[in-house]
């Protein structure tokens, strides 16, 4: 028995620049050691396990009602967490970051409008304006993955993007954007600029974060993600500090009842742990500064990394050492420019694993050097 | 002190067709009696609260990993409850029928495309079609609120949609379309059809649902949520099955980990008690059809529900007996056609609590009759 007439994909009558693409995703494989998606790899503590479900079991008392769908109380813990003078009507808050720029381009972008960043970048962005028909220019990062100003400023000025998006710390090259660079960039905006800081928190001590240009410019919105240094990539909680009427543009575009109740909660009781989870991005910051400095050892090219995970390289075949790492029951991501893998920082026992299947297959593979 | 600068939102580039919408959404507003958004009104049970927050707090022992991106073991339970023959493959599921609708018009409308449905009916659909830039067209439905098949196949044939949706039963109405005339639809539409059935636990008995039509059409799927008849508006679970393809067509505009690990969880285990939930069920539509009798007893006008709630009127001024009747603690929806009011079907204290104050108001309130 079936339970659906069987057309194929190609019988469809799907969007025509959507055919022959593939579902977004890195492999999610059962394996000893997942270094691959910059996952924060400490587990919550008991005290946040018990916490986040005596918070969602008192919300789900209310299951059968729809959500408060302002969100006004998640919105104004994360303006807390945040700091620098900011209330819950700074602060949008979506499944995941995902949602919160999906918002953004639908506010400011869409049909006969343009989105520009400076590559190599986060995977995800021209996703988000595949989806909302957003135009997608690039302009290129200089070889050691820091922004030309020169170049960037000419190429906005040229090419008038409607929406900047610069990711900093930059995935998945880890290089975190000088704030001054940052400055110049938000006064050449025509349109919006969103400055993601989804690892902001893994940054090395003295980088300042771009929510110190929010008073300011209004064009300007910093992103943020809870899925990294709060270890609740599972909870989906993205969110981003701009002007209250650059929040009211979102709440035009965004589908009533977007955060689930348990959402809510759950981000909530998150929040509350929010010194101890910091702690182990200290821990993480130390770890990642070790595997860098181990990665250099061993004579490999390393992107200076401000963030929860380190591009090295740079390989002839990376696909090959990808796979022999994971023959070795190591993830990591095959991604980034022409040579170069990304490694997530995991725990000391994680990266010990990783650093012992590199020293094993690292002889048996052939090295790009710069010319 | 302030933590940003402070545009007004006509100073920020807004999309243009955006300037000057509201955000979407009912009042939210602390009354005693909810009967305003077609909530179940009955709160869930100890047993269902305690398995809801220990399957949560299982769940999110790997909050710091993301969620499984397919979320497979919750589309085969959604696939079990709905029976039919249907498995996992076939199954959609996102964070409410918002995002489900927004992945269909992503794949199949879109720029340059359209959609259509035979109104009044639900007044999300148009905020969908202006999300996804799709045409918005509609049809109008016959004087008691049913479709004229003939008028819908002519304009099908004429205007070409590339998406038909049609809820059934009908939200504001409350009218089920009859299952030969559904798959009349289905043949003719050029594109792919969505029957909305949101409320279709509530429809009286003998009334077959469009799960019936998947075998014979690979360019249909049939949407349900949990909201109603699962009590879980809060937890924000849609649903849709279809052909497997069709389904592959939602996973390539889907951004990635859309549904959260506490979703999934709370979801199943929801599930779980599906047999205690639809109890309650049974007994909304028993208080459903009683409220429509007592309300055709008082001289009013009903439109015959399928759903959990009712429309009913009319009033030459229909704000006036929403607002009356807010006075008097009873919160109820203003929409649908000029002159009619929609009432959430509640426990029977809360219906009587609603006849209560309309009671003491009708004397008060000129009605509309048919000329």
């Amino acid at each position: 028995m079936t339970g659906t007439a069987e057309p194929s994909l190609s019988e469809l009558p799907l969007r025509p620049e959507l055919k022959g693409e593939e579902p977004y995703g890195a492999p999610q494989l059962d394996v000893p050691v997942l270094l691959n998606v910059n996952e924060n790899p400490y587990p919550p503590s008991r005290e946040v396990i018990e916490d986040l479900s005596r918070a969602v079991g008192e919300a789900v008392a209310t299951m059968n009602r729809y959500p408060e769908r302002d969100a006004l109380a998640l919105r104004a813990d994360l303006a807390d967490y945040l700091g620098h003078g900011l209330t819950a009507d700074n602060i949008w808050a979506a499944n995941g970051s995902n949602e919160v720029m999906t918002h953004v381009l639908g506010a400011f972008g869409g049909p006969g409008r343009s989105a520009l960043t400076f590559v190599p970048s986060y995977s995800m962005y021209p996703e988000y304006a595949r989806n909302t028909h957003t135009a997608w220019l690039t302009v290129p990062r200089r070889a050691d993955f820091t922004l030309d100003l020169d170049l960037a400023l000419r190429s906005i000025a040229e090419l008038r993007p409607d929406v900047i998006l610069i990711a900093s710390p930059n995935n998945p090259t880890g290089t975190a954007t000088d704030l001054d660079q940052l400055r110049s960039l938000c006064a050449a905006a025509p349109g919006v600029i969103v400055i993601d800081e989804a690892y902001a928190e893994f940054a090395r001590p003295g980088t300042r974060s771009a929510l110190d240009l929010l008073p300011s410019f209004g064009n300007l919105a910093v992103s943020r993600t809870m899925s990294k240094a709060f270890a609740f990539a599972g909870g989906r909680l993205g969110y981003l500090a701009a002007a209250p009427a650059f929040i009211d543009a979102l709440r035009i575009v965004r589908l009533p009842y977007h955060l689930s109740v348990v959402s809510q909660a759950a981000a909530r009781a998150a929040l509350a742990h929010a010194p101890e989870l910091l702690q182990q991005v200290d821990a993480l910051r130390r770890e990642r500064d070790a595997l860098q400095d181990w990665l250099l050892a061993t004579g490999l090219q390393v992107a200076a990394s401000d963030a929860n995970f380190v591009l090295f390289g740079r390989f002839a075949d990376r696909h090959r050492v990808w796979q022999q790492l994971l023959d070795r029951g190591v993830l990591i991501r095959e991604t980034g420019p022409t040579g170069w893998l990304r490694v997530s920082v995991g725990t000391p026992e994680e990266t010990a694993a990783f650093r012992t299947a590199l020293t094993d297959i690292l002889p048996d593979n052939e090295r790009l050097t710069d010319d």
